[in-house]
């Protein structure tokens, strides 16, 4: 049996990622892919646990590097019981945000060093990487409205308007090094106009995994 | 202000590790040191927080990298916001166990790899090694019957004592390649004959430390 396919999605806040989705798993599994839709921390309970840890509002002022270190811990759980076993049984697993997040927030936004986060995914995941990363990619302002739209006006403060340029350039810079691993959605467009870019992205995938 | 001294105490069960800590750290005291006792986690929050991850019940068949990453993170925790800090003061930090722990019980007992182990030391320690590590040498049986008499013979069955004999090889492989670092103490012997081999050893050490 054929290995599955590992695709990530990325992008800022507002992009549309997670609402497309179930979409993305429909069109893989009308094309007769078994899908796995997954996202950190995937449901393992040892991931959940260490997540609990990351967010416990009781914790603050967590050393940055503390807080790296418990990301890949959870991320190694996720891997190792959900994500191989799934792609060791052929399986497409389609993953909302992975390591590119953790290089884009923790890196190009606040300044962790990217050698240091590169060692760390050396460590837990070795060769793995996503086959692809699929990039929703949206101005900053745009996204901003959106978040507001929705009610999320407090994550976007002007003040943090540089914080998230920042991580938008680094996806866009993961990008622009392997850009045939990383398809960009242009999500600024309308609703059906990112489905039709879905679409192709996702056309060529399944031709090129079908050689 | 000179940057103080940082010694770990290393062992197996019953060498007497812990029960000597009190009268090292006086001796020091009498020696016009100011000294910091500590063990992981280190009575840090965050730490804490991330042992009771470790050692959960609900969570059994933690994957073995998840379990390094986890410890390293709580170590990192410990090192920043206590250990360095006191060093930094000038402090002795005396810490019942750190790394070379993981080295002897995941690296030489479990058999994880010890170049992996020593990929997250560096990321985590950069530099930072124990000035000395005192280890407390004990033949396995010994250790057995003295555990067994504290009535922790659970811990000792029979069956682990090849891991046990891992352990402490792990150890004194350790020991054997930097020997100036890791004075040994024979601790098999009588406790009198013990405290007397510890105070060579820390009289070496304060004059070291004096030149």
């Amino acid at each position: 049996m054929n290995r599955g396919v590992f695709i990530t999605l990325e992008g800022g806040e507002g992009a549309g990622k997670s609402t497309n989705v179930p979409w993305i798993a429909d069109y893989l599994r009308s094309h007769g892919k078994t899908v796995l839709v997954t996202r950190e921390p995937g449901g393992t309970e040892v991931a959940e646990a260490i997540r609990e840890v990351l967010l416990s509002p009781e914790l603050p002022g967590m050393n940055a590097d503390t807080e790296l270190l418990l990301m890949f811990a959870a991320r190694n759980e996720h891997l190792q019981t959900k994500i191989l076993p799934a792609l060791a049984r052929g399986e497409w697993v389609i993953c909302d945000r992975f390591t590119d997040a953790t290089y884009a927030y923790q890196g190009y936004g606040r300044g962790i060093a990217l050698s240091r986060i590169a060692a760390l995914e050396q460590w837990v995941q070795g060769d793995v990487r996503p086959d692809y990363v699929i990039l929703f990619d949206l101005d900053v302002a745009t996204g901003m409205a959106r978040a507001q739209a929705r009610g999320r006006a407090d994550r976007f403060e002007q003040e943090h308007a540089v914080f998230f340029e920042r991580i938008r350039d680094g996806y866009l810079q993961r990008a622009g090094q392997m850009p045939a691993r990383y398809p960009i959605i242009q999500a600024a467009q309308a609703r059906v106009n990112v489905k039709e870019q879905l679409q192709q992205v996702l056309a060529r995938i399944i031709a090129e995994k079908s050689v």
